[in-house]
């Protein structure tokens, strides 16, 4: 339990932690940001491979420094600072020989105001730049080793969607599915924890929405959110017993090392409706016809626009991405957090990139059937998408 | 499923949206605030009696304007808005006739400084003051309706509590125990979620504790942390063998209704060192003291130094509230957030008052046996603390 434990832990660590600084450099650079002071977790953790509560701090000319406020008894390595506070972080810098920047990054769109108030206090001279959009970019493309990472998840992902249909008893409700395949994920190594940019979404390891649940409105932006058991927490599982004729779509996290991966599929009770059969084949038609789509240099929109005019096409644009409410997009990008770059909007002109990671989801919700569709997590190749969670794609039967 | 669910569900919940409107009123002005604009989950939960996505408008004349974006469907009754983006709300405002605030308190503790920005360009001739601590005053003393769902609440968590015993299987470790009352807590109904103020703390449903896992540093201010199982969350059970002479310090989340209970209790495998129990009587003792001596009035860090004047007293303050690295507080208040107004600290001067909750968890680490001491939920009244979570308090035998 030494210093090591903050610094990257072993050789293939620390040659990964100068890839990722190697990406960060140019955009830091492009940014007109002469150093980034990070604090949001999901930063701390991409450049120090480790979670803890301070700061990194990295200039342009790829110095960089872990400030530690807690643990404090790792700090004895020479990029690894104990500090108090952050007003502590200029004495540092100077003791250190590296130059206070004049233009300075912050995570504008994680801080607090009253947290980058205070760190824009403790640079009284530097103008402050938002590093959010430079880190967002950063972590939209991912290294071999983080790809590696996720393939790994994707892999822990399906072993336990493989055991779904061993866990349903008959008149269970939606939630007490839910939590065995919460305890199922558990066992597998989930850290039964979803890490989700932004401070709105709240929500438990993921959803079970079974039948009409899936056209309950949503505070989020889903495609389908469910009513949830409690004002509280009004999303997914309802606690109703899940009944003949209707879908269950699971939709519950992938997150075993720290990388997340995203993957639904549609289990039903009994035979369903024509349409939602139907409907279910066209979001595995809309996946086939993306996966070749999205290459290098494409604009995310087009596939967005892609997936409307395909579901448009078989007459279910009605249903797609939700009934009576919709969600603005067909899927995201996927990483540290669940809802990364790019997010595959209508107006996302963004450019696909090898490396990029992108859970896509083409859902419907069918009146009277319930929610249907998949989702699988894929990254993006000179070939088009490969598919991390290569997981059967047809609804399989619960009952 | 209509805007009822967005208004304050029944009449009890009416009158209770009005005591907390009551309290809230004089808080505001004391802050010099015309109204508030509120956005954050826990705020908007406490306002609506529901978490939706948009804001709570408040003035201080007490006219109260929900300003939905997601779900947008509820939106027919007098007090409930749809917007589409917060720029919509001064146009609104101005067709109900409701004078735009000359002072606004947005959370900035815990909006994102871009979203506070926003805000404050979407009300250009407002002052703009800090609403977060007006709230975290607010919230600070519950209702009575408040209390009777924390009751509810702590009567759930004892629930589970009762069960652990019998969950026990040789040879666990630490991880497979935690995910076994994590199903029996879900199953009780617990959300699955815990919802803690902050955008740092990120921890999945509690923590399991065994041996000298507790002396594992933590990133957050607790008096044992536990190494995690990932350095992406660095916290809690290691995922090793639990194994004889070792204690099990278990502190699983409350939260079935929206508010919150905290409860932590020891089980040990076998006989554990003499010192550790010795400590465990200290904690106990800790507790009957500061039950006497928490009355309306006085000052919280009285609680804190009575209790380390106890730990002293008993040569157990190496121990106390952490071993290698120590938690700077001894309790903390608890309720829709697990980690609410009044921190326990040494430096806080505030005033007990009726209606506070409280959980306290004086706690040591004793190193080669593991983390000993409990931790109850309470709340104050004029003859002291009501323990919310009176739960047997002796350490039991797991094995």
């Amino acid at each position: 339990m030494q210093n090591k434990e903050i610094e990257l832990l072993i050789p293939e660590l620390r040659q990964e932690a100068g890839l990722r600084l190697q990406k960060l450099l140019p955009l830091m650079t492009d940014a007109g940001m002469d150093a980034m002071l990070l604090a949001s977790n999901a930063n701390v953790f991409y450049c120090a491979g480790r979670f803890f509560r301070g700061y990194v701090y990295i200039n342009k000319e790829g110095k960089r420094i872990f400030f530690l406020i807690r643990p404090n008894c790792f700090a004895t390595a020479d990029d690894v600072v104990a500090i108090r506070k952050p007003e502590n972080i200029p004495a540092e810098l100077e003791r250190l020989g590296i130059p206070v920047p004049r233009a300075l990054g912050l995570e504008l769109d994680s801080l607090s105001y009253s947290d980058a108030e205070r760190l824009r206090r403790v640079f009284p001279s530097a103008e402050v730049k938002n590093a959010s959009d430079v880190m967002r970019r950063c972590r939209m493309t991912k290294t071999p080793y983080e790809l590696r990472l996720m393939k790994e998840d994707g892999m822990h992902q399906m072993e336990v969607y493989h055991k779904i249909s061993r866990l349903y008893k008959r008149d269970m409700t939606d939630v007490e599915l839910q939590v065995e395949i919460e305890r199922v994920l558990r066992l597998e190594g989930n850290l039964g924890f979803l890490r989700v940019a932004g401070n709105l979404m709240e929500i438990n390891l993921g959803s079970v929405i079974c039948g009409d649940n899936a056209d309950a409105p949503s505070p989020y932006d889903f495609a389908m959110g469910g009513a949830g058991v409690s004002p509280a927490l009004p999303c997914g599982a309802s606690g109703e017993t899940m009944t003949v004729g209707h879908t269950v779509m699971i939709d519950m996290n992938g997150c075993f090392n720290g990388w997340q991966t995203d993957l639904t599929r549609v289990w039903r009770l009994g035979d369903v409706s024509r349409i939602a059969q139907d409907a279910h084949a066209c979001s595995i038609r809309i996946l086939r016809e993306l996966e070749k789509a999205a290459l290098p240099g494409v604009e995310v929109r087009e596939l967005y626009d892609r997936a409307m005019a395909i579901a448009e096409e078989e007459g279910l644009s009605a249903y797609f991405m939700g009934h009576r409410q919709k969600a603005g997009f067909i899927g995201h990008g996927v990483g540290i957090e669940l809802n990364e770059a790019p997010a595959i909007t209508p107006r996302n002109k963004t450019l696909l990139e090898s490396g990029m990671t992108l859970a896509i989801e083409p859902k419907f919700v069918i009146p009277g059937a319930g929610a249907v569709g998949i989702e699988n997590t894929y990254v993006v190749t000179p070939e088009g998408l490969e598919n991390l969670t290569p997981f059967p794609e047809e609804m399989s039967d619960l009952l």
